[in-house]
């Protein structure tokens, strides 16, 4: 039985919870459908939440609360990882004064602003003196938190809990010659798809429609959700029962928006997999950013683009878009596969995606670390290009003001997407073991147990698990790109007409 | 020059203004975009909202920089308006206990929700207990304010400063006899419009693409607002620049969402007329809900139901519309301004439309002084709309379920909506005088005059004089309802072919 000030520590989380939530909302509002003019205000708007949040994660009576606490040791497993949690968000949090978190907040909403101006005209200037200040923001921010070997970790540490980004750089180091190797050998066969295929007009409202099928069959609950348009797909919620997806329609290019709902329903799965009767306990949250981007990727990739899949939907998709009547589903199959180095991440194939993220880790901690200004990032930004992935954006809206996340000031952020991509492969290995012929059932158009799966052994603990244990509870093995790398290979290769 | 303490309140009021643009936000985005199951998180945002909001509008410090102000006096006008309208928001919210701020807020969510349920099942008992609450609540609270002869008078305070109901019930018993007299006229001439023709099928999304151009010609600003779908049209607003309007539509009822555009339009160009380098200052806010309405029906009405504004834009409309193609203007014009006693209060007419709020008026107000039980209020309805309107509602979705009003415990709302028509009488004659020929630029399409003179004599002063004070300085004239009286006589007699 929870002790009395279990219950209130309890109360007092909601409320910053709430609050969260309504920061959720008004940052959603702001990127789909707030008027133009309306900018300003609203930067003042997420300043003024974020400050109320920073004071009630930071308060005395918060510490005081978690203080007690930790005396009476609470024995409930569930009580203990919000305790757990609790302590560490809270020493996290007094380490940051009021003002950085809502000048930080006003710089992010002024430079989310401005990144949409300069990117729809394709002008970083207009975008460099806001990337400064954020940069700025958070190296005061990296400083305050400390850090010991570079300031980047204590950023990167705000999203994957205990990420090194030493470590994520070794990990990178073994991955990245396996996938160059990959990207080289599928360039270089001689069995190429049509990629020609994907870009037949395709009307956005049916985009629409079709999306929304997808969405609800592989069990997004639109009761709890729906889907609006923005410039960068995201997903946000301000509780597990009221949980928003994003995408953007390309009438001549529909698998953007196709599997970039995919994505976002994946993400908007975990978190209406929470449990509702704990909204607002400090542990009732997603684990991190990479075990995030795990469910996201594993519903978009090793589901959305495996062929039991469209055994099930090719024909519906053909249905829908007339267009498409005379592709043959392994000529789709093969295309919404094609590996080829370009230039946007979001839109980047399985294989050369952790190229993309790689460029970017590279050029963060240069910026974080002083060594790369941020008059330099279009240049830096073309050459890594160039090196890494063979192909030099034409102009920086296909370039460094591709991603939003710059414009937020949010540094650390993108190398769990990559380890998303690692977690996914060891979990769907799994899932796979212990779901008889999962293949079978997602032919069939039964996503149930492998939601239920996922519910189970990730979505219901919230935070009660950090990534790595939560990955060996699961899987039964440590974190390892190996899984990753091999099924890369399995699928790719026979696709490629490869050894 | 500003006092520094004038400084630190005019900062410390933005602050509250802020919170208020975000309680907005909850609002717009339950009544448009939330899905179903955000319902009870949402009720604990605007209840959480609310607290936060009534905190700093009754706090210590707030009361302090008021007094300290009202000693220095300031000489300029504006500052003397800030101090003196902030005197009498502060002295409201002394007397409410936040709590009962926090259990409305919650009420008046949940509400909204089982009143938008109700209303589509037209099931008066599932909104019954929370119009039970509601009511409590609000009885609760006129006590709190204090009241002298009724309680009524302590809620509608809140709506149209220093209103009394009993003064607001001699208006409209001399109103009364005059609208049924020409209801009565109307409906015994021999010459009747056609009112087919405002059935005749009108696709919504050119409705959506007309409404926009005439909201647009009229003078709303989109880049710093927009219009949505709701299920009860409303305009709200999180400041000056960002103005949001809702409307709803009915691909056989056209004037439906066109008159409700206008109207919504007239109230979201008042709200972007305030100005902007004022924001969050205490006067800078509308009047009185009295004068908000006067600027929607002087839009929807004077300026979108004369024939001016037709002969313009007729043409526009059957090119829109080509179901409208063989319409004579007359019969058009005709049609838009039937006078016919009907169930649904806004889509009455200018005539009828007194009575609909005159019922209302007489229900609350017994509700508030028990005299009228909750169960009993349909039949309450039904009654009053048989004896006053001479129609009987089939059903209380058509009935007392109608109106968004008492879902949220709004009770002494209604009556501001007349007191608006009869204003705006009053405004449109004088503007008439100043502007010259007003038809003719109506006939022309310039609508920047007359915007320009309602910014000017009303928009911009913001709460700097209270409503009687404002009518009797912009037309030398005290409040009187005979200008309104006068303009429904000159316009629907002889469109009815009455002597």
């Amino acid at each position: 039985m929870a002790s009395k000030t279990y219950e209130q520590f309890i109360a007092y989380n909601q409320e910053a919870r709430l609050l969260h939530g309504i920061q959720s909302l008004l940052d959603w509002d702001q990127e789909t459908y707030m008027p133009k003019r309306g900018a300003d205000t609203r930067a003042r708007h997420l300043s003024l939440v974020a400050g109320l949040m920073h004071e009630r994660r930071s308060s005395d009576e918060l510490g005081n609360m978690i203080a007690t606490l930790e005396k009476e040791a609470p024995e409930d497993p569930v009580e203990a990882a919000d305790l757990r949690v609790a302590r560490r968000d809270f020493d996290r949090a007094v380490k940051l004064p009021t003002d950085l978190v809502k000048r930080i907040a006003e710089a992010q909403s002024r430079g989310k602003t401005a990144w949409i101006e300069a990117r729809a005209e394709s002008d970083f200037s207009k975008f460099a003196p806001h990337l400064q200040t954020l940069m700025d923001l958070r190296r005061e921010m990296a400083d305050k938190l400390g850090w010991t070997t570079e300031p980047y970790d204590a950023l990167m540490d705000e999203y994957e809990p205990g990420a090194k980004a030493a470590e994520v750089q070794a990990v990178f180091d073994a991955l990245r010659p396996e996938l160059v190797a990959l990207v080289q050998a599928t360039q270089d066969a001689p069995r190429q798809p049509d990629l020609s295929i994907l870009k037949r007009s395709c009307p956005v409202e049916l985009q629409k429609t079709f999306n929304e099928q997808i969405a609800r069959a592989i069990g997004f609950d639109f009761d709890a959700g729906r889907i609006d348009i923005s410039v960068h797909p995201f997903c946000t919620e301000t509780s597990m029962n009221d949980v928003r997806l994003t995408t953007r329609y390309d009438e001549h290019y529909m698998p953007m928006s196709l599997f970039g709902i995919m994505h976002e329903a994946g993400h908007g799965m975990y978190e209406q997999g929470l449990p509702s009767e704990r909204f607002g306990s400090p542990a009732c949250a997603s684990v991190s950013l990479g075990i995030h981007e795990s469910q996201s990727r594993l519903w978009e990739n090793q589901v959305g683009r495996s062929r039991p899949f469209w055994e099930r939907f090719y024909g519906d998709l053909q249905k829908t878009f007339t267009s498409l009547a005379d592709v043959s589903l392994d000529d789709w199959y093969f295309a919404i596969n094609n590996v080829r180095p370009s230039l946007i991440r979001v839109e980047a194939d399985e294989v050369t995606y952790g190229l993309h993220i790689m460029l970017r880790f590279d050029l963060e901690r240069q910026m974080m670390q002083g060594k790369l200004a941020v008059a330099d990032v279009p240049q830096a930004w073309n050459d890594a290009m160039q090196s890494g992935l063979g192909v030099t954006p034409p102009n920086d809206r296909e370039g460094c003001l591709q991603d939003v996340h710059w414009s937020l000031g949010i540094f650390g952020y993108f190398p769990t997407y990559q380890l998303g991509n690692i977690f996914a492969a060891q979990f769907f290995d799994k899932a796979r073991q212990d779901l008889g012929n999962l293949d079978d059932q997602i032919r069939r158009g039964e996503f149930a147990p492998l939601l239920g799966w996922l519910r189970e052994n990730i979505h219901v603990h919230g935070r009660r698990f950090d990534s790595n244990e939560l990955v060996e509870r699961v899987t039964g093995n440590k974190v390892s790109h190996e899984p990753y790398v091999a099924a890369l290979n399995a699928k790719f290769k026979p696709l490629y007409g490869l050894a």
